[in-house]
């Protein structure tokens, strides 16, 4: 079952039973508005702050994944969740109500990436019929945590990316679990077939205004490791899906995967130019954010992979590990990204 | 496999291959003081900041529970870890030299036992042969982070704990996995047969100086549940030992599961209180963060499993999970405790 360094296939794939994205107003505005479950038109969403708000997305992401898996929250085993913010307090406040055993992540905005990877290893190892992987991340939170505040109004480099308001969660099941009695649940949207851990990757680049270059290493590497611990390569992918990197981040995956003789020019789809028209909506490189590929994976990614528009998608989701206790000292901007097999069932 | 409702019974134990403490000063000057692998003398560990220190620790306690294991760091095939600072940059900055796939975890001061449960389900469920559960934890840097600059020198509430400067790490391996060449490993110190996961529990406390009171409900909450789940009570523990409730919350605790019908009173443990000498040490109710139950794990519980002076032991670190945007928006500090069972070999 483990393969190579950093990988596993799975002996019985994992079904992504249910999976829910709630979105906020600026991402409803965007070309995926359409598709998501719920666009918030109030980005407070009724609370008294920012990181109530983003609580409050979660709260209703994880009752609608696990609704729409026809399912009660008594019925999910773990939650593997997390967010941006220090401490992780829009999960701790948010997931509170639902009572469930939680392992609460952190992996900057791979966080998707690696709640899928752990949620599909205890469901698979027998540890738990079905769990929930969620994350979450708000603009305003965001803001707040790692740069400056709204009303400052800052000049906003060409190389950032917007963080996406938004949390999407997926219910993720073993193969043959006994179906629950009661609510009609919606057929499986596609399965994991496997995944590939990231390790920590710092090429030293000092910019949190360009996180897709500090993060785009990273994700050449997970998808480096993923080819060579599979004996794969593009032309087994319909799609290869990285989480936020942007254009600037993009050109330099494409290129640094080039020059291991992997050409992705056609196959590389990045959920941060997905999800805003960046002229018209004024993002610049793109969305970011971990809420950003989680939302995209849930009302994009995962209703192509259940139409069979897709077959085989490697979903990579990256982060950029830095703090501002971190970068007012001078440190570097290190990445990581973790790769999850998505198949057509 | 599952029992009850947030509980595992490993059909296979996992092995405690190797362990290490790398303590602060203070520490090294406790009760405990003589049985860390490592005191360092200087907090700073020649680094330029704390941060930088902090992720000192780390590297320095990964690779001896390494090297003691008798493996080299290729061996590992995942790292569990976390620690305190917003965004994890401790973890972040301090395991990226080992090239090993990470899962970054965020449980506040219950971090360890949220590792060392990923890492036995990750290891028994077949991903890997061997994993590192690791954390860490400063005093400076959660001063930094939580409460006020050193330089302030402000006064402390009798019913605060210290956080403990120090990193504590553990190799868990699977039964059977085979020996690798080289070191001569030492005998493995412990198993782990079982966790109980903990889920957000908040009775509404809002003091932030007071956390083990607000961990108390947590620990409660998982040990109560392991108890239900198991149908085992606290005559089935030699000791059942929580991270960091200190003095104000051990009381809590005891008074809780009284009124449940277990009397912990003669098999209770806190790492906090022992870690430090409070009335000499000036620490108040007693130690905490992530490190303060690790390298007590690491260097009096396990070897006290080691030797037999104790068969079972039920390891409950427990974690606060609050920020200082959360405490200042006037939310209350939700508890978290994992329980890891740990026998004697």
């Amino acid at each position: 079952m483990q393969k190579g360094k950093a990988s596993v296939v799975f002996d019985h794939p994992l079904l992504i039973r249910g999976a829910a994205s709630v979105a906020g107003k600026k991402e409803g505005q965007g070309p995926l508005g359409h598709l998501f479950d719920v666009v918030e038109q109030d980005d407070m969403l009724g609370q008294d702050n920012w990181e109530a708000a983003e609580s409050c997305l979660q709260k209703r992401a994880a009752a609608l994944a696990i609704q729409k898996a026809g399912l009660k929250a008594g019925d999910i085993r773990y939650l593997f969740a997390g967010d941006l913010l220090g401490q992780l307090i829009a999960t701790s406040f948010g997931l509170m109500e639902l009572e469930i055993p939680l392992f609460g992540l952190y992996g900057a905005c791979s966080t998707m990436g690696e709640a899928m990877s752990l949620a599909a290893m205890a469901v698979d190892g027998g540890y738990g019929d079905r769990c929930l992987a969620m994350v979450s991340s708000h603009f305003a939170t965001a803001e707040k945590q790692f740069r400056f505040p709204l009303g400052y109004g800052n000049q906003r480099a060409s190389s950032t990316t917007w963080t996406a308001t938004g949390s999407g969660a997926v219910v993720i099941e073993g193969e043959g679990v006994p179906e629950k009695a009661g609510e009609q649940a919606t057929p499986p949207l596609a399965r994991i077939s496997g995944i590939t851990t990231g390790k920590v990757v710092d090429f030293g680049l000092k910019d949190s205004s360009n996180m897709g270059a500090a993060m785009a290493p990273a994700a050449f590497h997970t998808i480096w490791q993923h080819f060579q611990d599979l004996e794969r390569d593009e032309k087994d992918y319909d799609k290869i899906i990285t989480g936020d990197l942007g254009t600037v981040g993009q050109t330099i995956l494409l290129d640094l995967l080039a020059k291991e003789g992997y050409d992705l020019s056609q196959v590389h789809m990045d959920c941060g130019i997905e999800l805003y028209d960046s002229e018209r909506q004024d993002t610049h490189a793109g969305g970011s954010g971990c809420g950003c590929s989680a939302i995209v994976l849930c009302a994009y990614i995962l209703p192509r992979l259940q139409d069979g528009t897709w077959k085989r998608v490697l979903f990579v989701p990256t982060g950029a590990l830095h703090s501002t206790v971190s970068y007012n000292e001078g440190q570097s901007v290190p990445g990581i990204a973790h790769g999850v097999v998505l198949e057509h069932l």
